[in-house]
Order: structure tokens, then sequence, then C-alpha cells
């Protein structure tokens, strides 16, 4: 019969590719395993020395690691219980460079579009709330705002996460901070906003957080250019790899530091007035909820949080600079 | 110098490894490529015989095909827009099988875990209210919950969204559901709970859709265990891949069918009540929020999708058993 004979062909295709899928994953995966112990091999080596001195290089060998066809073989960082909890335990490592890229590039306009949404939101609300609603803001939009900030941090959070198990060095930091960021935006969508009569007192602490939610937007904005082109310099020069994210605040290079630094701190010093203004708030009672108290927690624990690893960053930036002009000099000596 | 040359034959090293890691990433590549273009004519072959007879050779072909190594070179479904939101373009198809199934296995025990606390959450609110709080439900217990089911229905839609990617065949349906679900318990969290005076009639669509809630607890328990059961007979028989899930409340299998159809309806049934009594509520003034309505109104649109896919999941059943039916009194006549 035509069928029969059909259907026997097909089956008998089926079972000639499972086999040459399995011969060809089991043989692929042991050369896996082998590039994946010369890896881990190399780099602790190239870690050893990178340690002890400031080879050009031992620089490049090392991007070559990170950066080349290498680096989906080398020993991988955990992926973070925030992403386990959401996905399971489903592998979010790209194995092939060109998707990592892809998954960077689109953490960065990620970012832009975000923080272009920064600035535009809050500054919405509050020129509507002077000109249209007579110096109170109604509840809607101002949750509106708070949803789009807790989707806008999981998803920092969730691609950042990835980011680090495709081998980005993102400070630990910056993910506690996107999750309190989210506990701040949940616990505030629950946070009945008052209205009329006598709305300009009680409003006090949400219209602050508006203005600084517009400075950080200003700030992201100017970071992220900044990132972009010095990443860029650095991936010319062989000194960084394509995955390296600094976030925002934390990073500067020497030209424009002195830029961004007074704005980081001075955002920072607001976002911490912001919560203790809030933490005043509920414990003198003119708004005594529990969530006035929790939000200004939160704000003044990330304010605290992000100045020290502003600091930190700029310490290891100083500690680096000293190291080069040390191995120059010695170089020179020699 | 003993250092320089300790980082020569390191740069050497990593040149090596690049190299080799280079050539194995091009060739497994081009080998994959060919196993996909082979994968994808067989299985279109499969599915064109599928579609005019029941051979159990096929069948068992079929699930050879997308149950063994084969299945990583499967042409993919393009990933969900919700997966592709949070995570960027990262890829979540596991390539190797066990990873597929310690995935699976894992979404199972997720939900296990979510049907129990789906019943005991909304129990004890609702014996607190009764014995403690005096019939009046305090607003922090109930947001505790609404923010647990945000985070809940968005794991659950992460979960699928990746179950799909890996070869599920879950109805799309039941994605939006969760997405309906979502947008239900971020509206619920803007929702003021109102106390005294007079509670117990402002609190009565918390009320019901506390009671709605349990019982969906004890029908998901009910229909884990039963799925699971089901999965693994028909995996023996040869009949079902591993990797397919069928949503609780769609999947039956006959004998005891009989058993939760009537629950799966009643449970729609009183989905559709509670949302109309919130659509009253909101209509009539007696709690003029739109939340209320919003509520009232997702409430309405689940049941009805849920009623049509179990409804349409049961004509799909009924139309293979008259098809089996067919080819076999065929087969007895050849």
């Amino acid at each position: 019969m035509e069928v029969e004979e059909q259907v026997r062909r097909v089956v008998e295709q089926v079972k000639e590719l499972h086999d040459s899928a399995t011969s060809f994953v089991s043989s692929s995966s042991q050369e896996e395993l082998s590039l994946q112990k010369r890896a881990s091999v190399v780099e602790s080596s190239v870690r050893r020395l990178n340690s002890t001195l400031l080879e050009e290089d031992l620089q490049r060998a090392r991007c070559m690691l990170a950066d080349g066809d290498t680096s989906s073989f080398l020993p991988f960082k955990p992926q973070g219980r925030f992403v386990r909890m959401f996905l399971g335990p489903v592998n979010v490592r790209a194995t092939r460079k060109d998707i990592q890229l892809k998954v960077k590039e689109e953490y960065n306009s990620y970012r832009d579009r975000t923080a272009l949404l920064f600035l535009v939101f809050p500054a919405i609300l509050l020129t509507l709330r002077s000109y249209v609603w007579e110096g109170c803001l109604p509840a809607f939009p101002v949750q509106l705002y708070e949803a789009w900030l807790l989707f806008l941090y999981a998803g920092l959070a969730m691609r950042e996460n990835i980011l680090r198990a495709n081998g980005s060095d993102i400070r630990s930091w910056w993910l506690y901070h996107h999750y309190c960021a989210m506990a701040m935006a949940l616990v505030s969508l629950t946070w009945e906003i008052k209205g009329q009569p006598n709305c300009v007192q009680k409003q006090k602490g949400v219209r602050l957080f508006l203005q600084w939610a517009m400075m950080q937007g200003v700030a992201m904005l100017l970071q992220n250019r900044y990132q972009r082109q010095r990443l860029y310099t650095r991936i010319a020069l062989g000194k960084a790899k394509r995955m390296d994210v600094v976030w925002g605040e934390t990073a500067g290079v020497d030209g424009q530091l002195w830029l961004l630094c007074p704005i980081l701190f001075t955002l920072q010093g607001f976002e911490a007035y912001v919560g203790l203004q809030l933490l005043r708030t509920a414990l003198t009672g003119v708004v005594a909820e529990w969530q006035v108290l929790i939000c200004g927690i939160l704000l003044v624990v990330m304010a605290i949080g992000n100045f020290i690893n502003t600091v930190e960053t700029l310490m290891v930036k100083s500690r680096f600079k000293a190291k080069m002009k040390r191995s120059k000099s010695k170089a020179e000596l020699d």
C-alpha cells in the first residue's frame, strides 16, 4: 500500500535522524567538557598573574578569553535566585557570542528608553499638577506611574541577572537596589493618595519623589551616553570585555568624572532627604500610614547603598590607576 | 625573567584555546544547521501523514522526534512577547533534553506549591475574619495576598511561555488568562479596603473573591495530581510527549472527567458570579471606585475564556476518539 510505504519510510528517517542527533549531542558535549576544563585552568592562571602585574599582553589575552568563542566555556556564575524564582531552572546563558552581544545591546537600548521615560513621566505629572489639577495629584496617574516603576525595575533586575550569568561584572548592589525599588513601588501602590482638603501638605512626599525621579532621569541619560562611549573606547583599546556593564551611577572616566560625580552625589543626597522627609511625616503623624514609613526606610537604604558603591568604585579606579603608574615606572626603570 | 616567561606561556595558551574554541563552534554550528534542516523536513512529513491517519508506529516516531535528542533541532516557536519584554532577546530554549525535563518537573512542583497556597492563604484570611477580626478584613493581609497573586501569575506566565518555547502545547488562552489575572492583582492593590462602619457590605466583593480562590485551590490540587498520573501513563504508552502540559482546567481523562468537569464548570460559573456582583456594586454605586468595575470586567472575561477553552478541549478530545475508533474499525475491515 502506498500510505504504508510512506509511513515506513518516514519512521525510518526519524530513526536515522534520532541516531545522528544522539551521536552529535554526545560527541559535542564531550568536546565542550574538555574545552571547559582547559578554559577554567587558563582563566585561573590569567587571574593569578593579573593580580600581581599589569601587562598589556596579559590584558589583551584576558579580553580574548572573555570575549571570543572561549567565553561560553568559562566556568559560569550560578544563576541568581531572582531569575530562578520567576523562570525556574532554565538556562539563560547564551552560548553563541552574537546572541550574547544582542542581549547586551538590547539592554543598553532598554536603559535609554527607560531614562527618557524616567524624565518625561514625572515631568508631565508635575506640570499637570501645577497647571491643570490645581496643586492636587489625582490617584490614578500616580498609581499608573508606580505600576510602571514596578514593571521597569522587574525588567532591569531580570536583565542584569541575565547579563551577570553571561559574564558581565555588574556589582551585586545594583541588583539589591532594584529589589528595594520594586518593593517600594509595590508598597506605594497600596498607599492611598490623599486628595482635598489640604492635599499640598499630604502629597509633599509624592511631589518630592517625582522631583527626585526627574533628576534621576537626567543623570541616567548623561550616564548612558557616556558609558557607551567609554565602553566602545575601552573595547577598541582591548581593555574591556564587551559584556562589561557599569551601572550608571558608579562609572566615570577621568574627563567627565568631575561632571558626573557631583551629580551622582547630589542625587544620592536628595534621595536620602526625600526618605528622611517621609520618615518625619510618618513619625510625627501627619500621614500615619505604614506605607510612608516603609518607603522612607527603603529610600534611605538605597541612598546609603548607592553612596557606598559609588565611593568603592572610585576607589577601585584610583587603585587601578596607581598600579598602572607603578608598573609603567617600573618598566621604565627596567 | 621568570614572570615574563609565565606571561608568555599563558598568552600562548589563551591563543591556542581560542583557536580550538573557534573551530569547534564553527564546525558544530554547521552540523547543527544540517540537523535542523533534516529535522524540519522529517517533522513536516510526519505532520502531513499524522493528519490523515492514526498509526501507532507514526505516533511513536512523532514522540521520538519530539522527546529525543532531535527535539533541540526542531524549528522553534518564536518566543512570546511577555518573555521578551522582561528578559530581552535571550534564548530560553534548553538544548539539552535533561534540562528541558528539569524545567518541566520544576513547573509541576511550582503548580503543586501554588495550589496549596491558593487553598490555605484565603482560608486563613476568612477564618481570621470570622473569629478574630469581627467580620472586617484589615487592609494589610489582603494586600499581601494580592501582591502574592501578582507574583504568582507573573511566575506562571513566565514559566508557561518558556515551556511553550521548549515545545509544550499549552493553549495560548492560558497565557492571556494569566495576564488578565496579573492585571487584576495590580488593580486590586490600588483598591482601598474599606473598614468600619458597615464593612460587611463594602467588603462583600473581597469575601466572594476569597471564597472563589479557595475553590480554585481545591480544583487545582485535584487536577495536578490527576494530570501528572495521566501524563505519565501517556508517556509510558508512547502517546504523549514529555513536554506536554495541559493546563489544569482543560484536561480530563475519561474516568475522572465526570468528576472534574462539573467542578470546573461550577468554578467558572462562580467566577462569573463574583465578577457580576462586583459590576453590580460598581454600577449601583455602593462602592463607586473604578477598580471595582475593572476587576468585575476582568473576572467575567476570564470566566468566559475559561469556559470556551474547556469546551473546546473536550471537543478536540471527542473528535480524537472518533478518529481513533474509525481507524481501528478500518484496520479491522482491512
